[in-house]
């Protein structure tokens, strides 16, 4: 127990692929911090889903414990679970001024309130035993921060997401002499963003998407420019709103998080801009296209985003043209290729001119590449690595450059969603699993969608559904009418009217085989399902869901 | 009349996304000639259905005007719906020997028979008023071919699926000196593959991956290498063989397609191999780990692929080991990025290396780059250009291409699926739509997934299903007992146990309020599917299917 005590434990909780990325959880004995709480997308096998959190059983089952709750920055990926996970439990929460603005609009749209403490650069916080400091880094929301974690055990230093950017947009580059200092005094453990751990060289500036877009819109003055990015990437659209100014154009913001993002980062000063530079889309018949930048939504193809809409036509008040030049300002994020793909194609078939990442530079990363990882190593110099942030693969490919680095593999783990590692100032090693699923929500509801909601739905979706109703003489025990068959998804009456007869004859003869005796209603619907999924197996190589419905007559 | 008989028409059929690729049709008077019978893969829109035909009914209804099938290549896309296609027309096949091959087999599969006619290098086919001359290009499958198809308007040239490789693996490049002949009596027409007219500069040749793959065989002798990629890329196959010659390693042939096609190319003389250098799964155990090369399928992470099965512990007699090397020589077809990553991923947490496109050059593209789209329009020098084979953002791109090489867009056609071009010496233009919807197969079933059964489907897998039965005495046209209420993939008893209760009430009410007075169950379906339609939106935000089931009772 004594020897229990020493040691810190590192989990890591929910995410879907990417460890590490929605929640963590740090513990010394009796204290306990959460780090982020954010919200996975859901996958192709998630018909229906709209969101993805964290199983938050561990947590709530200790949260008596739980000292402070440290959101690293506002992106989806770490903010939006944070509603669902303060129902459960009670603790501050400290995050960045930009963080901690985004984090109050989600509350608002949940009708839920509770502060944020907004910390700065070098902020320190205690929390129980821990000590933590928070260290400005850049990333592609503004805000976002690394955290030294003074332990009893040692000092852990956790990046966040984070890339090397020397020549940010608002000119606080990440603060290289403060890592020099905290990596003076020793720190044991190093966990890092693994997300461009396969990528070769350093990742560009922001700046340089400033350079290509000004080209752009240089090159572009008799046309509409519309311009598609992510709501959150404040420091992109100072840029174009920037250039906007420079250029004489009005801008307009469009889809909701376009307009909120904006709103809330212009209020907290992190995003300038005149005011009589935009307009809203009412307005947009008044003035001239080459007068006119529509920034908006939609940069992944979101069927239900501002762009989308647009190239659908169905867009109030805005008709795409061949004088539109649309420009994707962001690159696509796996699994989204096609839906991109999609836009792009309707855009060009109205004669609007279309770029994108693979035409010009009109997108940097946000995440460090393998150069400026190897800084990060060389400079906080950690007795023990864990990679997070990322795919196994990116994990493996991060702890091989801590390894070409010159640090032992067996002072690197390597930690999958669930593991529990623990460390001494000796020793490092995964010692378990905690509860780390995930939660599915679809429409209002935060509990309804689960495991076997998600399995009858694939069920529903690749193979169909049959409703076989029988009305059964509760007295007799036999059918008192033929049997009626329903069935979705699976068949055709045109194509095989014959096999819904057999269905039923095959109904009828089970049960009169069968002789009941009793009502076990549930024993008949059992045999329903075997004798039907036999057949329509055999016959339509298909496998729908039975759903035998028994109407009891007299 | 007479005026539409002096026109060509071509009219692209069939297809999801990809025009022209799938099946194309050139018509003149009475004489018509289909190029490709091919098919599509189901995107995620589609959950249970394997395959996509072209509709057949534009050719079916013009069966006895058709003198010939032409097949440019045996790719899926282009053969795949061939069995199809000749159980409803008759008309003499042409191909060369691998797609012959390729043909064949697949006819085997569907128990159906057909000769092709098999065409070389310049060979001329005469079909009705149509004059074809076949032309060898280089593609990542051997036995591709352009042709140049004379008309009674003038010469139409198709490049098929090409690139320009001039150190192809058979050391026959594309015969340029051809193309000029035929450029110089005149190309009125040229239609061309577009998939990669975004991408500047040229494709790399087939030998450079061979180069590649030479490389990772020698720095990895004690390993066992295990490659997946396309099995019909009988070149990408003859360079592994021979490594596996030079090297000294046994190769294993695994995966349905993989055997099929090393067979079927051995046996006619297009893969050369050792006998003796290739053995089986069972063998396995008599050889050690750098004594064995693995041939497989999965290089797109097809969850029933020989490769996704290995990851997976399901491949019997196969176990990825830390001394297996796997080496994905294929690219990523959009749409099966995440597929692939969750492969590479389960690779890696077995300890296996895993080598890709991004890490190494593992693999070519098979299809043109600008330059070399620049090549063949400088040789053929048409008067009309229509790109093909591609979405509408790579026809754009091509067309562009041809612009800035002089030719006016005038001249330029960009088509859609279904569409109908005429061309005469001196107009080319739309003239209309030709059914060219596509055909989905599940299961066993040609004809029985079509529009409703996947919309019925989406419903299900994204929201859900409700099925309420009624018992109604068809004298007195009311409930003789409480309805009952079946829900799937939606609502959980536990969750929402009230909201079932409140539908059975509505419903009541519903039936009590309504005062029927004939057996119009119709109506009362629709009542229900009202009621609780607008019910479960409310209060859950779901649009489930509705199915009523009305029992009649005395």
């Amino acid at each position: 127990m004594r020897n229990n005590q020493k040691q810190l434990k590192l989990s890591f909780l929910g995410g879907v692929g990417e460890v590490g990325k929605n929640m963590m959880c740090l513990e010394y004995g009796e204290d306990m911090i959460i780090i982020d709480s954010g919200v996975a997308f859901p996958s192709d096998d998630m018909p229906g889903i709209d969101l993805v959190i964290p199983d938050f059983n561990y947590v709530i089952r200790n949260k008596n414990r739980i000292k402070a709750v440290i959101i690293t920055h506002g992106h989806e990926d770490h903010i939006g679970s944070l509603p669902y996970l303060m129902q459960e439990i009670n603790a501050p929460v400290y995050a960045s001024r930009l963080t901690a603005a985004l984090i109050d609009n989600k509350l608002r749209e949940h009708k839920k309130k509770f502060k944020t403490n907004v910390v700065k650069n070098k902020t320190v916080v205690k929390a129980g035993c821990f000590s933590i400091e928070f260290v400005k880094v850049t990333h592609s929301i503004s805000g976002s921060m690394a955290i030294a974690v003074t332990t009893p055990v040692g000092v852990w230093f956790h990046t966040g997401d984070f890339k090397m950017d020397f020549t940010p947009i608002d000119g606080e580059p990440m603060d290289l002499v403060r890592l020099a200092e905290i990596s003076k005094k020793g720190v044991l453990m190093l966990t890092a963003d693994s997300t461009n751990a396969e990528r070769p060289g350093f990742s560009m500036s922001e700046k340089k998407v400033g350079a290509t877009l000004d080209g752009l819109f240089a090159q572009n003055k008799q046309k509409r420019i519309i311009i598609a990015t992510f709501a959150s990437n404040v420091h992109r659209i100072q840029q174009i709103l920037d250039l906007c100014e420079k250029y004489g154009r009005r801008c307009v913001f469009t889809g909701r998080s376009m307009q909120n993002v904006c709103e809330t980062a212009s209020k907290i000063g992190e995003l300038r801009y005149n005011r009589e530079n935009i307009t809203d889309v009412n307005s947009l018949n008044k003035y001239d296209d080459d007068k006119i930048c529509i920034l908006c939504t939609g940069s992944q193809g979101e069927p239900n985003s501002a762009l989308s809409r647009m190239a659908n036509d169905e867009f109030p008040k805005i008709e795409i043209t061949n004088n539109d030049y649309v420009i994707f300002s962001a690159s696509a994020i796996p699994g989204n290729e096609k839906e991109i793909s999609e836009v792009i194609n309707l855009l060009y078939k109205k004669g609007a001119s279309v770029i994108y990442e693979s035409l010009a530079e009109v997108h940097v990363s946000g995440h460090a590449y393998q150069e400026e990882l190897k800084i990060i190593h060389s400079i906080i110099k950690p007795k023990f690595f864990v990679p997070c942030h990322g795919e196994f693969r990116h994990l493996r490919a991060h702890a091989n450059i801590a390894i070409d680095l010159g640090m032992h593999e067996r002072n690197i783990v390597i930690p999958d969603l669930g593991d529990q590692i623990a460390i001494t100032p000796n020793s490092i090693k995964k010692i378990g699993q905690v509860p780390a699923g995930i939660k599915l929500i679809d429409g209002l509801d935060i509990s309804s969608a689960n495991g076997i909601v998600q399995r009858d739905r694939m069920q529903l979706a690749t193979e169909g559904l049959c409703v076989v109703v029988l009305t059964i003489s509760s007295k007799k025990f036999v059918l008192t009418s033929k049997p009626d068959i329903v069935t979705k998804g699976f068949i055709y009456a045109n194509d095989n009217a014959n096999i819904i007869e057999e269905a039923k004859d095959l109904v009828i003869n089970s049960i009169i085989n069968a002789d009941f005796k009793s009502n076990d209603w549930n024993a008949i619907k059992d045999m329903i399902r075997k004798v039907l999924g036999n057949l329509f197996f055999k016959a339509l190589k298909r496998k729908p869901i039975i759903i035998p419905i028994i109407v009891p007559t007299v």
